[in-house]
């Protein structure tokens, strides 16, 4: 069936509900070109102002999924689980998570991205490793997947390329924020890799797209059904993103940090959020009776990493890029740290060089940030707080700016809220 | 200053003012190209969700006539005045209204447009007068204004370029129905022309841009406080637009019409709207003691329509383009005609071949619909109501479709109401 751009526009804005046969033209007419951008990006306006029920959600994401191919992974001698983090500061929890749950006895078929703004990439972590490539043929995936059950790797150019387009075009016309957007560009990738079940990790807090924890909800709700009508199992839970995640925001630094935690070390918070992931993978695909923790403790998760980052090229083994400036970042009264806040670390990481402004600039291996005293350490005024990692020392005044007023100090420890907020299941 | 579009969007998608600055870099940098029509669509569809303040709109329409150059009229020996309608079906008060005002005294600095969808524009009229142009150089422009006091000719690409670029955008974008755009489109282009009066003449009803009386009068209001900003003594008139004016819609037809009016006869409502506002435009430049319905009777007006044809290489004695087509509708029963809806009958013209769906489509000079009756005239079973004229007898199907259900017979007259509904001043 045909329509009119402006018909479906119209439609949207004035509140109306869209019909299957109306979305289903509308995205793909606009994967072939035939709706032209300045109409999408008038629709996703009309979308995140007026919304859209559950039944146009599903119909929209279908349709982004049936604009490539879903992928077939029924050949892999394992049971398929992922894992999709909607974003935070600090968040490599990717990195000690597949290896671990591929040594529990899954398969998990990480189709991963590249950062943009102030989060980090998963890829773009990986790539600070030397000889490490994202980029894998067909069969190179699959067999890795079936041989080690661990693959972290770039999606291809068949996977939802409406969504490829339309989260392109969301970028620059100020219609990122919106739910069954954000929803369906998730789902719509997650549910073509092909995997049979899903846990999400909804970030909550400043550092996260999701201020709020009603919006982080509605998020994760939105996506467990998506999941839910295209048969994968998901659950959702939502995590605190106020402060980041462990004690490194960079690429180098936040690999070093997930191998400590393969050898069985690594900050509290990290490992304990690595592991309440992998037990909802694990028991995702009836595989409830392995403890993460255990394979964690006894290096089979450290020795899949090893193979898995080898099989793409990379050296496990390997020094990772330094920096070679380091400015450290002080106290200035005595006290416990009670607040030091994700998106200011996030945009200053970012500014060291971490991070990308757009698509196409390359990222710093080396640069970042290093937090020695998080929320409920003591400190003394003048000991190092921070540490601000680049490569080019002009850097470091902005990443100082973007972390003014970021870090507090008390006189008593804040109280200690749990890492996971809620757990959203069908 | 210089502003990231993103940002500037976001501000208006969460509802927020936009600055002075932020309006002056978008619209120009749009204009330039900086800003791309997918970022401008966004920004458009996030203006007619949640609107726009007295002082943004007056800053936008700033910013749009500061594109291109607006023009000086103070060499002319007269008074300045315009006029402009937002639209309607029949609506050919153009034609005699600017010869009138000129046998007045005042001189008329028309520059018009082409019509798009069921309403038709007066440059198309005029074109089906043999030999007519629409387009001048600047120089004959002003020559012709001083010594007619008259012109009436397409826009040159001097005035107001970002709005030519934006309302292109908006037609394709669904984003045309939004008053603070339409004002600034109407108003930027009428203060860039240069004239020191403007009277408004508002359409509400079916056949109008606005359906309601409410969303007419903040239209004009807002258009009205627009060109009192900017120094041009602007009135609105408020009038009715639920049937058509005249017994004509169509190109040459509605000539045809409007030179039975200055011939001192034509139709009493084509009359009445055509005194009514050169009053208003004579009123408006101190003319008021001149009586434009003596300039009608007694000749002078038709002669000065006469020689502002000719100047512009019309033959004002010229047969018009005769249709080879007609088809006659008749009544269904005896009675009074109590209604004929101006937007069916606008929707069969352009069907015949009077409009165009496309800026680049070619109209009919003879096509369009003659009303035999009218509102509140008696008519019998059998007898003709309408005549539907056009060059090609298989588009008389889809005209009758369009006229299913918009006339209606009853046994009594109905009520009969004001032309004009509100007059809206300083």
């Amino acid at each position: 069936m045909s329509f009119a751009a402006v018909d479906v526009i119209r439609a949207k804005r004035d509140g109306g509900e869209l019909s299957d046969p109306q979305i289903d033209w509308v995205v793909d007419a606009y994967t072939r070109g035939e709706v032209a951008d300045e109409q999408m990006s008038a629709l996703a306006m009309a979308i995140l102002l007026n919304g859209m029920t559950s039944r146009e959600i599903a119909t929209w994401t279908a349709a982004m999924i049936a604009s490539g191919e879903r992928m077939d992974l029924s050949s892999v001698p394992r049971p398929t689980v992922d894992k999709h983090s909607t974003g935070g500061v600090g968040d490599k929890i990717t990195l000690p998570l597949v290896p671990l749950v591929a040594a529990c006895g899954a398969a998990v078929p990480q189709l991963s991205g590249r950062g943009l703004g102030h989060t980090g990439g998963t890829l773009d972590k990986l790539e600070s490793i030397p000889g490490w490539r994202a980029r894998l043929s067909g069969a190179e995936y699959r067999a890795q997947l079936a041989d080690l059950g661990a693959v972290i790797c770039a999606a291809g150019d068949t996977l939802a390329p409406a969504d490829r387009k339309l989260y392109a075009l969301r970028d620059v016309t100020g219609t990122v924020e919106a739910i069954p957007l954000i929803a369906s560009s998730i789902m719509s990738k997650k549910i073509a890799e092909g995997a049979s079940a899903l846990v999400l990790d909804v970030k909550v807090g400043s550092g996260a797209f999701m201020k709020s924890l009603p919006d982080a909800r509605s998020l994760a709700e939105t996506m467990v059904r998506l999941g839910h009508d295209h048969g994968v199992r998901t659950v959702a839970l939502l995590t605190d993103m106020s402060t980041p995640l462990g004690r490194t925001a960079g690429n180098a630094l936040e690999v070093t940090e997930s191998v400590e935690v393969l050898a069985g070390g690594g900050p509290a918070d990290v490992v304990a959020l690595t592991v309440e992931l992998a037990r909802e993978m694990l028991a995702a695909v009836g595989l409830s009776d392995v403890d993460p923790a255990l394979a964690l403790a006894d290096g089979r998760a450290m020795d899949v990493w090893r193979r898995m980052i080898a099989a793409q090229g990379g050296d496990p083994s390997a020094p990772l890029p330094v920096a070679p400036e380091v400015e450290v970042v002080r106290a200035e009264a005595d006290g416990v740290v009670s607040r030091l806040d994700a998106y200011a670390v996030g945009v200053a990481a970012w500014r060291l060089g971490a991070g990308r402004a757009r698509k196409e600039d390359p990222v710093s291996a080396s640069a970042g940030v290093v937090m020695l005293r998080k929320p409920g350490e003591a400190v003394r005024a003048g000991e190092p707080v921070l540490e601000l990692h680049t490569e080019s020392a002009d850097r470091i005044a902005g990443a100082l700016e973007a972390l003014a007023g970021a870090l507090d100090i008390a006189s008593e420890a804040p109280a200690v809220l749990p890492l996971t907020m809620e757990r959203i299941d069908a």
